[in-house]
Protein backbone atom coordinates (compact mmCIF):
# COMPACT_ATOMS: atom_id res chain seq x y z
CA UNK A 1 0.00 0.00 0.00
CA UNK A 2 1.55 3.05 -1.48
CA UNK A 3 0.75 6.37 0.91
CA UNK A 4 1.60 9.53 -0.57
CA UNK A 5 2.15 12.18 2.65
CA UNK A 6 1.72 16.02 2.16
CA UNK A 7 2.01 18.89 5.20
CA UNK A 8 1.77 22.42 4.53
CA UNK A 9 0.02 23.67 8.16
CA UNK A 10 3.20 25.04 9.13
CA UNK A 11 6.26 26.86 7.79
CA UNK A 12 8.03 23.32 8.10
CA UNK A 13 6.64 21.67 5.22
CA UNK A 14 7.21 18.02 4.08
CA UNK A 15 6.31 15.29 1.37
CA UNK A 16 6.04 11.64 2.15
CA UNK A 17 6.25 8.17 0.64
CA UNK A 18 5.59 5.01 2.69
CA UNK A 19 5.23 1.70 1.60
CA UNK A 20 2.52 0.33 4.59
CA UNK A 21 4.81 0.75 7.37
CA UNK A 22 7.66 1.06 5.65
CA UNK A 23 8.97 5.04 5.14
CA UNK A 24 10.51 4.77 1.62
CA UNK A 25 11.56 9.19 2.12
CA UNK A 26 10.35 12.47 3.71
CA UNK A 27 11.66 15.07 2.45
CA UNK A 28 11.50 19.06 3.81
CA UNK A 29 10.29 21.38 1.25
CA UNK A 30 11.63 25.34 0.78
CA UNK A 31 9.70 27.82 3.33
CA UNK A 32 5.79 28.47 3.19
CA UNK A 33 5.79 31.62 0.55
CA UNK A 34 7.04 28.62 -1.87
CA UNK A 35 4.49 25.91 -1.90
CA UNK A 36 3.07 26.99 -4.48
CA UNK A 37 5.53 26.36 -6.57
CA UNK A 38 7.49 23.77 -4.63
CA UNK A 39 5.07 21.14 -3.51
CA UNK A 40 4.39 19.79 -6.88
CA UNK A 41 8.14 19.42 -7.69
CA UNK A 42 8.59 18.50 -4.03
CA UNK A 43 6.07 15.65 -4.92
CA UNK A 44 7.95 14.69 -8.30
CA UNK A 45 11.33 14.57 -6.55
CA UNK A 46 9.89 12.05 -3.91
CA UNK A 47 8.66 9.54 -6.13
CA UNK A 48 11.99 10.38 -8.79
CA UNK A 49 14.27 9.40 -5.42
CA UNK A 50 12.01 6.16 -4.71
CA UNK A 51 11.63 4.92 -7.82
CA UNK A 52 7.82 5.11 -8.00
CA UNK A 53 5.45 6.81 -10.65
CA UNK A 54 2.63 8.91 -9.00
CA UNK A 55 0.26 6.29 -10.58
CA UNK A 56 1.22 3.37 -8.20
CA UNK A 57 0.18 5.72 -5.31
CA UNK A 58 -2.50 4.24 -3.70
CA UNK A 59 -3.87 6.91 -0.71
CA UNK A 60 -3.15 10.18 0.02
CA UNK A 61 -2.95 11.66 3.19
CA UNK A 62 -2.79 15.04 4.01
CA UNK A 63 -2.33 17.51 7.37
CA UNK A 64 -6.08 19.25 7.63
CA UNK A 65 -4.74 21.71 9.91
CA UNK A 66 -5.13 23.89 11.83
CA UNK A 67 -2.51 25.28 10.32
CA UNK A 68 -1.45 28.53 8.57
CA UNK A 69 -4.08 29.98 5.77
CA UNK A 70 -2.24 30.02 2.95
CA UNK A 71 0.06 26.60 3.50
CA UNK A 72 -3.05 24.68 4.27
CA UNK A 73 -4.76 25.39 1.48
CA UNK A 74 -2.43 24.74 -1.11
CA UNK A 75 -1.84 21.52 0.42
CA UNK A 76 -5.06 20.21 0.35
CA UNK A 77 -5.80 21.70 -2.69
CA UNK A 78 -3.33 19.56 -4.17
CA UNK A 79 -3.88 16.46 -1.75
CA UNK A 80 -7.96 16.47 -3.24
CA UNK A 81 -6.49 17.48 -6.68
CA UNK A 82 -4.71 14.50 -6.86
CA UNK A 83 -6.80 11.97 -5.24
CA UNK A 84 -9.20 13.03 -7.35
CA UNK A 85 -7.22 12.61 -10.64
CA UNK A 86 -6.04 9.74 -9.75
CA UNK A 87 -9.61 7.72 -7.78
CA UNK A 88 -7.83 7.12 -4.55
CA UNK A 89 -8.94 7.21 -0.99
CA UNK A 90 -7.66 10.93 0.51
CA UNK A 91 -7.22 10.51 4.46
CA UNK A 92 -7.31 13.86 5.91
CA UNK A 93 -5.10 13.94 9.62
CA UNK A 94 -5.91 16.29 11.90
CA UNK A 95 -2.68 18.35 12.67
CA UNK A 96 -2.90 18.24 16.09
CA UNK A 97 -2.64 14.21 15.93
CA UNK A 98 -0.14 14.42 13.79
CA UNK A 99 2.30 16.66 16.75
CA UNK A 100 0.79 14.00 19.43
CA UNK A 101 1.78 10.97 17.32
CA UNK A 102 5.39 12.37 17.30
CA UNK A 103 5.71 11.08 20.52
CA UNK A 104 4.67 7.89 21.12
CA UNK A 105 4.47 5.25 23.78
CA UNK A 106 4.18 7.70 26.15
CA UNK A 107 2.68 7.45 29.91
CA UNK A 108 1.62 11.23 30.66
CA UNK A 109 -0.49 13.57 28.64
CA UNK A 110 0.62 15.33 25.73
CA UNK A 111 -0.69 19.19 25.67
CA UNK A 112 0.01 20.25 21.86
CA UNK A 113 -0.11 24.05 21.23
CA UNK A 114 -0.28 25.83 17.64
CA UNK A 115 -0.10 29.92 17.58
CA UNK A 116 -3.31 30.98 16.42
CA UNK A 117 -1.88 34.63 15.85
CA UNK A 118 -3.27 37.40 18.04
CA UNK A 119 -2.70 35.92 21.50
CA UNK A 120 -4.37 32.76 21.08
CA UNK A 121 -3.23 29.27 20.86
CA UNK A 122 -5.12 26.23 19.81
CA UNK A 123 -4.94 23.53 22.73
CA UNK A 124 -5.93 20.29 22.78
CA UNK A 125 -5.04 17.23 24.93
CA UNK A 126 -4.35 13.83 23.87
CA UNK A 127 -2.47 10.48 25.28
CA UNK A 128 -0.62 8.67 22.53
CA UNK A 129 -0.02 5.18 24.84
CA UNK A 130 1.26 3.75 21.35
CA UNK A 131 2.06 4.51 18.08
CA UNK A 132 -1.91 6.55 17.64
CA UNK A 133 -3.02 9.13 19.80
CA UNK A 134 -6.38 9.27 21.85
CA UNK A 135 -7.88 13.36 22.19
CA UNK A 136 -8.68 13.88 25.82
CA UNK A 137 -9.51 17.28 25.71
CA UNK A 138 -10.20 20.16 22.46
CA UNK A 139 -9.18 20.64 20.37
CA UNK A 140 -10.33 24.65 20.49
CA UNK A 141 -9.14 28.26 20.50
CA UNK A 142 -8.15 30.05 23.53
CA UNK A 143 -6.05 32.90 24.62
CA UNK A 144 -2.58 31.98 25.92
CA UNK A 145 -2.98 33.69 29.38
CA UNK A 146 -5.87 31.15 29.93
CA UNK A 147 -3.80 28.37 29.19
CA UNK A 148 -2.32 27.43 32.51
CA UNK A 149 -6.13 27.11 33.54
CA UNK A 150 -7.16 24.78 31.38
CA UNK A 151 -4.03 22.49 31.80
CA UNK A 152 -4.65 19.26 33.93
CA UNK A 153 -2.36 18.41 36.54
CA UNK A 154 0.96 16.96 36.26
CA UNK A 155 2.27 14.74 34.56
CA UNK A 156 1.81 16.13 31.70
CA UNK A 157 4.25 17.18 28.53
CA UNK A 158 3.87 20.11 26.49
CA UNK A 159 4.65 19.87 22.63
CA UNK A 160 3.76 22.13 19.06
CA UNK A 161 5.23 25.18 17.57
CA UNK A 162 3.23 26.53 20.07
CA UNK A 163 5.92 26.56 22.33
CA UNK A 164 8.48 28.65 19.89
CA UNK A 165 5.76 31.30 19.66
CA UNK A 166 4.83 31.59 22.96
CA UNK A 167 8.13 30.96 24.86
CA UNK A 168 8.56 33.56 27.01
CA UNK A 169 5.54 33.24 29.04
CA UNK A 170 4.74 29.26 28.65
CA UNK A 171 8.20 29.29 30.51
CA UNK A 172 7.64 31.71 33.17
CA UNK A 173 3.84 30.33 33.63
CA UNK A 174 4.57 27.04 33.29
CA UNK A 175 8.45 26.69 34.35
CA UNK A 176 7.83 22.81 35.63
CA UNK A 177 6.38 21.46 32.70
CA UNK A 178 8.98 19.25 30.43
CA UNK A 179 8.84 20.55 26.63
CA UNK A 180 9.07 17.59 23.88
CA UNK A 181 12.46 18.00 22.09
CA UNK A 182 12.86 20.93 19.56
CA UNK A 183 12.73 18.30 16.64
CA UNK A 184 9.93 16.67 17.01
CA UNK A 185 7.32 19.99 17.95
CA UNK A 186 7.03 20.34 14.01
CA UNK A 187 4.51 18.23 12.21
CA UNK A 188 6.22 15.88 9.52
CA UNK A 189 4.85 14.26 6.46
CA UNK A 190 6.27 11.18 7.68
CA UNK A 191 4.25 10.86 10.41
CA UNK A 192 1.02 11.95 8.55
CA UNK A 193 1.58 9.11 6.42
CA UNK A 194 1.72 6.63 9.28
CA UNK A 195 -1.71 8.20 10.83
CA UNK A 196 -3.00 7.91 7.18
CA UNK A 197 -2.20 4.32 7.11
CA UNK A 198 -4.53 3.70 10.42
CA UNK A 199 -7.13 5.83 9.63
CA UNK A 200 -7.43 4.07 6.13
CA UNK A 201 -7.60 0.86 7.86
CA UNK A 202 -11.08 2.37 9.54
CA UNK A 203 -12.14 3.75 6.74
CA UNK A 204 -11.39 7.54 7.89
CA UNK A 205 -11.68 8.66 4.14
CA UNK A 206 -13.45 11.81 2.58
CA UNK A 207 -14.55 12.47 -0.87
CA UNK A 208 -12.16 14.63 -2.37
CA UNK A 209 -15.03 17.34 -3.27
CA UNK A 210 -15.83 17.59 0.65
CA UNK A 211 -12.61 18.26 2.21
CA UNK A 212 -11.99 21.44 3.41
CA UNK A 213 -9.28 22.20 6.27
CA UNK A 214 -9.70 23.57 9.63
CA UNK A 215 -8.00 27.21 9.81
CA UNK A 216 -6.87 28.72 12.75
CA UNK A 217 -9.89 30.93 12.93
CA UNK A 218 -12.80 31.55 10.63
CA UNK A 219 -11.36 33.40 7.23
CA UNK A 220 -12.79 36.82 7.27
CA UNK B 1 24.59 29.52 20.15
CA UNK B 2 24.22 28.80 16.72
CA UNK B 3 24.41 24.97 15.82
CA UNK B 4 24.58 23.54 12.51
CA UNK B 5 24.05 19.49 12.48
CA UNK B 6 25.36 17.20 9.57
CA UNK B 7 23.90 13.74 9.33
CA UNK B 8 25.20 11.78 6.93
CA UNK B 9 24.89 7.93 8.20
CA UNK B 10 22.48 6.44 6.39
CA UNK B 11 20.98 6.80 3.11
CA UNK B 12 18.13 9.19 4.55
CA UNK B 13 20.57 12.53 5.57
CA UNK B 14 19.61 15.81 6.66
CA UNK B 15 21.84 18.65 8.05
CA UNK B 16 19.55 21.27 10.55
CA UNK B 17 20.37 24.80 12.14
CA UNK B 18 19.40 25.31 15.86
CA UNK B 19 19.70 28.74 17.50
CA UNK B 20 20.00 26.80 21.68
CA UNK B 21 16.77 25.08 21.82
CA UNK B 22 14.91 26.47 19.05
CA UNK B 23 15.36 24.32 15.57
CA UNK B 24 15.31 26.64 12.82
CA UNK B 25 14.91 24.45 10.02
CA UNK B 26 15.87 21.20 9.11
CA UNK B 27 16.38 19.98 5.55
CA UNK B 28 16.56 16.38 3.89
CA UNK B 29 19.11 16.08 1.50
CA UNK B 30 19.26 13.76 -1.64
CA UNK B 31 19.87 10.31 -1.11
CA UNK B 32 23.60 8.82 -0.28
CA UNK B 33 25.42 8.23 -3.85
CA UNK B 34 24.80 12.17 -4.06
CA UNK B 35 25.91 13.73 -0.94
CA UNK B 36 29.64 14.30 -2.25
CA UNK B 37 27.74 17.25 -4.52
CA UNK B 38 24.47 17.59 -2.09
CA UNK B 39 25.56 18.34 1.43
CA UNK B 40 27.26 21.90 0.44
CA UNK B 41 24.78 23.07 -1.62
CA UNK B 42 22.08 21.60 1.24
CA UNK B 43 23.94 23.64 4.19
CA UNK B 44 23.80 26.37 1.97
CA UNK B 45 20.38 26.93 0.66
CA UNK B 46 19.82 26.24 4.76
CA UNK B 47 21.63 28.90 5.75
CA UNK B 48 19.83 31.31 2.77
CA UNK B 49 16.30 29.51 4.52
CA UNK B 50 17.12 30.85 7.60
CA UNK B 51 18.71 34.71 6.94
CA UNK B 52 21.75 33.58 8.28
CA UNK B 53 25.31 33.14 7.42
CA UNK B 54 28.39 30.62 7.86
CA UNK B 55 30.51 32.95 9.64
CA UNK B 56 27.88 33.44 12.55
CA UNK B 57 27.43 29.69 13.28
CA UNK B 58 29.03 28.72 16.77
CA UNK B 59 29.46 25.13 16.66
CA UNK B 60 29.53 21.80 14.45
CA UNK B 61 27.42 18.75 15.12
CA UNK B 62 27.80 15.95 13.40
CA UNK B 63 26.52 12.17 13.09
CA UNK B 64 29.66 10.20 13.52
CA UNK B 65 28.34 6.65 13.01
CA UNK B 66 28.37 4.05 12.88
CA UNK B 67 26.88 4.19 9.22
CA UNK B 68 27.15 3.58 5.78
CA UNK B 69 31.10 3.89 4.87
CA UNK B 70 30.89 6.48 2.09
CA UNK B 71 27.84 8.87 3.47
CA UNK B 72 29.85 8.84 6.85
CA UNK B 73 33.22 9.92 5.48
CA UNK B 74 31.77 12.97 3.39
CA UNK B 75 29.67 14.25 6.63
CA UNK B 76 32.56 13.81 9.10
CA UNK B 77 34.90 15.74 6.58
CA UNK B 78 32.85 18.44 5.72
CA UNK B 79 32.29 18.93 9.35
CA UNK B 80 35.60 18.66 10.33
CA UNK B 81 36.67 21.12 7.28
CA UNK B 82 34.22 23.36 8.30
CA UNK B 83 35.05 23.55 12.17
CA UNK B 84 38.79 23.83 11.29
CA UNK B 85 37.82 26.85 8.83
CA UNK B 86 35.27 28.91 11.06
CA UNK B 87 37.61 27.99 14.37
CA UNK B 88 34.28 26.52 16.45
CA UNK B 89 34.00 23.48 18.15
CA UNK B 90 33.60 20.13 16.67
CA UNK B 91 30.56 17.78 18.26
CA UNK B 92 30.39 14.31 17.13
CA UNK B 93 27.04 12.31 18.18
CA UNK B 94 27.44 9.00 18.12
CA UNK B 95 24.44 7.66 15.38
CA UNK B 96 22.79 5.23 17.69
CA UNK B 97 22.40 8.14 20.67
CA UNK B 98 20.48 9.61 18.08
CA UNK B 99 18.37 7.27 16.98
CA UNK B 100 17.69 6.54 20.93
CA UNK B 101 17.03 10.38 21.88
CA UNK B 102 14.53 10.15 18.83
CA UNK B 103 12.30 8.07 21.10
CA UNK B 104 12.30 10.38 23.72
CA UNK B 105 10.47 10.12 27.80
CA UNK B 106 10.03 6.60 27.07
CA UNK B 107 9.83 4.68 30.28
CA UNK B 108 11.33 1.17 28.66
CA UNK B 109 14.18 0.94 27.39
CA UNK B 110 14.97 0.85 23.59
CA UNK B 111 17.11 -1.54 21.31
CA UNK B 112 18.60 0.69 18.42
CA UNK B 113 19.75 -1.83 15.49
CA UNK B 114 21.81 -0.54 12.21
CA UNK B 115 21.86 -3.22 9.55
CA UNK B 116 25.77 -3.90 9.22
CA UNK B 117 25.47 -5.74 5.89
CA UNK B 118 26.64 -9.68 5.37
CA UNK B 119 24.01 -10.60 7.74
CA UNK B 120 25.12 -8.18 10.86
CA UNK B 121 23.44 -5.86 13.39
CA UNK B 122 25.04 -2.70 15.18
CA UNK B 123 23.08 -3.62 18.43
CA UNK B 124 22.95 -1.19 21.51
CA UNK B 125 20.74 -0.50 24.42
CA UNK B 126 19.62 3.13 25.81
CA UNK B 127 17.70 4.25 28.34
CA UNK B 128 15.90 7.57 27.41
CA UNK B 129 13.64 8.83 30.15
CA UNK B 130 14.14 12.32 29.38
CA UNK B 131 15.84 14.19 26.58
CA UNK B 132 19.10 12.78 26.46
CA UNK B 133 19.74 8.59 26.07
CA UNK B 134 21.74 6.67 28.75
CA UNK B 135 23.49 3.81 27.44
CA UNK B 136 23.12 0.56 28.75
CA UNK B 137 25.00 -1.53 26.79
CA UNK B 138 27.44 -1.74 23.56
CA UNK B 139 26.95 -0.54 21.04
CA UNK B 140 28.89 -3.83 19.52
CA UNK B 141 28.49 -5.51 16.22
CA UNK B 142 27.16 -9.33 15.65
CA UNK B 143 25.02 -11.88 13.95
CA UNK B 144 21.17 -10.84 13.60
CA UNK B 145 20.86 -14.68 14.82
CA UNK B 146 22.21 -13.64 18.04
CA UNK B 147 19.81 -10.97 18.78
CA UNK B 148 17.09 -12.22 20.50
CA UNK B 149 19.31 -13.88 23.14
CA UNK B 150 20.94 -10.84 23.60
CA UNK B 151 17.88 -8.37 24.63
CA UNK B 152 16.70 -8.50 28.08
CA UNK B 153 13.57 -9.66 29.00
CA UNK B 154 10.66 -6.96 28.33
CA UNK B 155 9.15 -4.20 28.08
CA UNK B 156 11.65 -2.89 25.46
CA UNK B 157 11.05 -1.53 22.22
CA UNK B 158 12.78 -1.95 18.82
CA UNK B 159 14.08 1.08 16.51
CA UNK B 160 16.88 2.10 14.27
CA UNK B 161 17.24 1.37 10.30
CA UNK B 162 18.11 -1.90 10.63
CA UNK B 163 14.23 -3.16 11.63
CA UNK B 164 13.39 -2.44 7.88
CA UNK B 165 16.78 -4.34 7.00
CA UNK B 166 16.18 -7.41 8.74
CA UNK B 167 12.31 -7.27 9.22
CA UNK B 168 11.43 -10.51 7.73
CA UNK B 169 13.78 -12.48 11.08
CA UNK B 170 13.01 -9.66 13.65
CA UNK B 171 9.56 -10.19 13.01
CA UNK B 172 9.32 -14.15 13.11
CA UNK B 173 12.13 -13.87 15.87
CA UNK B 174 10.65 -11.02 18.05
CA UNK B 175 6.95 -11.10 17.43
CA UNK B 176 5.56 -9.36 21.05
CA UNK B 177 8.21 -6.34 20.98
CA UNK B 178 7.02 -2.75 20.10
CA UNK B 179 8.80 -1.20 16.98
CA UNK B 180 9.14 2.43 16.57
CA UNK B 181 7.19 4.31 14.12
CA UNK B 182 8.69 3.88 10.58
CA UNK B 183 9.54 8.10 10.83
CA UNK B 184 11.05 7.50 13.99
CA UNK B 185 13.54 4.81 13.14
CA UNK B 186 16.41 7.06 11.09
CA UNK B 187 18.52 9.29 12.32
CA UNK B 188 17.67 13.47 11.62
CA UNK B 189 19.96 16.13 11.35
CA UNK B 190 17.77 17.93 13.90
CA UNK B 191 18.29 15.54 16.48
CA UNK B 192 22.16 15.64 15.86
CA UNK B 193 22.11 19.32 16.97
CA UNK B 194 19.54 18.76 19.95
CA UNK B 195 22.62 16.06 21.16
CA UNK B 196 25.38 18.54 20.27
CA UNK B 197 24.05 21.16 22.09
CA UNK B 198 23.88 19.25 25.35
CA UNK B 199 27.21 16.96 24.63
CA UNK B 200 29.05 20.89 24.05
CA UNK B 201 27.45 22.04 27.66
CA UNK B 202 29.54 19.38 29.11
CA UNK B 203 32.84 20.15 26.67
CA UNK B 204 32.56 16.84 25.25
CA UNK B 205 33.94 18.41 21.48
CA UNK B 206 36.76 16.67 19.77
CA UNK B 207 39.64 18.16 17.89
CA UNK B 208 39.09 18.60 14.34
CA UNK B 209 42.29 16.74 12.87
CA UNK B 210 41.10 13.72 15.50
CA UNK B 211 37.59 13.03 14.23
CA UNK B 212 37.13 9.53 12.87
CA UNK B 213 34.10 7.86 12.49
CA UNK B 214 32.89 5.36 13.50
CA UNK B 215 32.13 2.70 10.80
CA UNK B 216 29.91 -0.41 10.50
CA UNK B 217 33.10 -3.09 10.11
CA UNK B 218 36.66 -2.35 9.87
CA UNK B 219 37.55 -0.77 6.93
CA UNK B 220 39.60 -3.63 4.36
Amino acid sequence: MLILALDTATDKGSVALADGDRLLRESSLESQGAYLTRLLPGVEALLQATGRRLEEVQALGVSAGPGNFTGLRIGVATAKALAWALTIPLVPVPTMEVLAAQLPFQPQPLAVLLDAKRGEVFYGLYLCPEERPRVLAGPERLRVEDLPARLPPPPLMLTGPGLDAHRRFLQAALPDLPWAPPEQRHPRAGTVARLARLRLAEGLTVPPGQLVPTYLRPAL
